[in-house]
């Protein structure tokens, strides 16, 4: 690369796949991939395009002229890819770019999905569809077929409309080839079809298409008219995403960021549940401060305050990843919030009552202080009851408030059961060393 | 159901999805399950069996004729759901299962495919394919498609052998149709495939089919036979899995389980890490106890003990997480682990400074002792940095020595940094103590 040898270059670039020369791109400095951007052909460089992460496209984009972005690669994208990519420009640059793609209805397309939110059916799906009606015969069905593919990399499903554009059903390749030629669509066509509405958020679109095994899914509007369809490698991301969102929220990591991004980033998307963990630490120091004398008179009193908040912790992060695992997998079913708090807590009642003997057996041998046996034993037992309820209940509430429960996961409730969990734990120590 | 009102019970169930019929099972007892499984055809009655969890299938199958179960069902599955299926099975009952399936070449699949690991690619794909030889025609194609696609339910891809069986590449439809009949399949396929080896770990495979947005890979042999196809929708319970079980690790929760298991598993599922804690948290008592006259004189250092294993657990959390999912999602590059410490360790100066500083004000103005408001501050960005660094290192040690990084986690890191933490603070502490 450093000696710009063309031809070398792009016989090595040429045999690779799109999604690895944008590994590649991602290595390089700006200028560098810029060159090596410029060797592709016009169809390598679109998936490329697609391919790259939002922020080296940006990057991208900015040293590349808009003409040949437009000329060059829009026109080989796929709808939703071309709409993502031009979304996140800004309204000037969109127009400036809208007005250099030659081709009418691919830039009618993009405008169109232009429209719909970044997370909702809509914003998911793409233009390129095979399209037939109800009243062809397979014949004329084969002949529409060759003349829509040539812009569609894969068929998975042939949708059929009626005269109106609404969705009646599907047709597979497979029926089609084995069905005599002068057989009419509407005899053959397969009625049974899943869809959804353009606004459907797309959590719901991928446990739907996961739920029923789709590879691909049509999107409606509001009087059923076929306007796009959803194919599964975007709906992998949004599953993926997903999940690791839950997992980042539940480690105090706010924003959605990658092992590789700037110490910046990284830093802005970890203080904020830093600072709710050291205010939590404050209040914690105040219920402790509360407690000041009894400390003094009896010090061994503090030295269990980490197994307390420790436990605390770990119970109420362990509950709160239950709930938010089955509602982010859609499994909580119908079960209603009382059983389920029942459930968790006779699991509660177990893990408590299984920790808290073990505890008391150790501090009996080892400690000379029955009531410090007594106290941390009982407070353990305690504690572990509460952060099970709290770390049920709260994700419980919030998720019926319409907030992200993983929001409650993490450092939140750590923080929560740590304070709680010392209040519950002095308190019952001061009661059995003022009975002892 | 109560009423056992057989045709009215048979409407309602037939126009569901298999998927929804599997749900509504879920919530029966096994008798009125049994009940309306017998009602399905066997079409729908495989894919139920297909679709339901495996707790679910195993007290199923215990109550079906096992006959029942080969003749009407297995013969309707795809091979790969059946093996699964059938692995589950003790070995005495897979041989009465398999001699009562009457078609002998699905009987055959079904036994090559119990060989695999279920995590490896072998055990993930079936073997319903389409195939074609280079040498034939597109009409012959075409002929033996009608043939081979009588069992299978959607055609993704069609691949391309040559007279060894060995994978040269794929045929798309759309390609078959627009070409004409007499051409021959050797000069139209694309001879571009992606392909895996049957011992390919199936996160592997994920990761393959969502970095190359595949909805089907060819699986093969070591010397290039082609032996079956993984699908998407196969691979989208992998990454589900994959996911979900690295946020139940960070989260203390040992075996994969969902929210609607009973409090036995879910309890043995979280009660190992419980007991970590448990050890732990003695550990940092015998810690603490080592600065009991320390603490005697001056019971304010107790106060801050949670604020500082509470941010020790959170910053280790945070670093750890950042690693395990740039793992899991083959995410972290070229960069070494030097430079990975570097970024880490810079993000832990900024975090630990500002909060630090933070805590150091709120001392300065509300805490009359000098000493406490120095050693505190001193103490918490020293363990913010212990515990980046501890975060980042470990799971990536554990990485390199094959160890799931997952494990390290939660509650270990939690466990460990609670540990090293209040040693540093409470040696910090004397320190200044002594000093001031």
């Amino acid at each position: 690369i450093d000696q710009k040898n063309e031809t070398e270059a792009k016989a090595k670039v040429e045999h690779l796949h799109a999604a690895d020369i944008a590994d590649i791109l991602d290595e390089l400095n700006t200028e560098e991939a810029k060159y090596i951007f410029l060797l592709l052909d016009a169809d390598t460089g679109a998936d490329v395009l697609s391919e790259i992460e939002e922020d080296d496209r940006k990057r991208f984009i900015k040293v590349l002229p808009i003409e040949v972005i437009a000329k060059k690669f829009i026109d080989h994208m796929d709808s939703d890819d071309a709409a993502d990519l031009i979304g996140g420009l800004s309204d000037e640059k969109q127009e400036e770019l809208l007005s250099h793609i030659e081709d009418v209805e691919t830039a009618g397309d993009i405008v169109d999905l232009l429209h719909y939110d970044e997370d909702t059916a809509g914003g998911l799906m793409g233009k390129e569809l095979v399209i037939v009606n109800e009243n062809w015969t397979v014949l004329t069905c084969l002949r529409e077929l060759s003349r829509q593919a040539e812009d569609i990399d894969e068929i998975y499903y042939v949708y059929v409309v009626n005269d109106d554009g609404k969705l009646i059903g599907t047709l597979s390749l497979k029926k089609m080839i084995l069905s005599p030629t002068s057989a009419k669509i509407g005899n053959i066509y397969e009625p049974d079809v899943m869809s959804v509405h353009t606004d459907e958020s797309d959590e719901e679109v991928a446990l739907i298409m996961e739920k029923y095994d789709l590879v691909a899914l049509p999107v409606v509007d509001s009087i059923g008219r076929l306007m796009g369809r959803i194919t599964i490698d975007d709906v992998v991301d949004v599953i993926r995403d997903e999940a690791e969102k839950d997992y980042q929220m539940a480690s105090g990591i706010y924003e959605d960021i990658e092992s590789n991004d700037s110490i910046w980033l990284q830093t802005r998307a970890r203080l904020p549940w830093l600072l709710i963990g050291l205010v939590g630490g404050i209040f914690a120091a105040m219920v402790i401060a509360t407690h000041e004398t009894g400390l003094s008179a009896t010090p061994a009193l503090a030295f269990f305050i980490p197994l307390i908040t420790a436990m605390a912790g770990n119970v109420g992060v362990q509950s709160s990843a239950i709930i938010v695992q089955g509602i982010a997998s859609n499994s909580l079913g119908i079960e209603s919030t009382f059983s389920r708090l029942m459930r968790e807590l006779g699991g509660a009642l177990i893990n408590g009552l299984t920790c808290s003997s073990l505890l008391f057996l150790s501090n009996y041998f080892y400690s000379d202080s029955f009531a410090l046996t007594i106290s941390v034993s009982v407070a353990l037992f305690a504690v572990m009851i509460f952060a099970a309820i709290a770390g049920t209940i709260i994700p419980l509430m919030l998720h019926r408030a319409k907030v992200d429960p993983a929001l409650a996961t993490g450092p939140f409730i750590t923080t929560l059961n740590d304070i709680v969990g010392l209040f519950i734990y002095l308190s019952i120590g001061a009661y059995f060393y003022s009975m002892i």
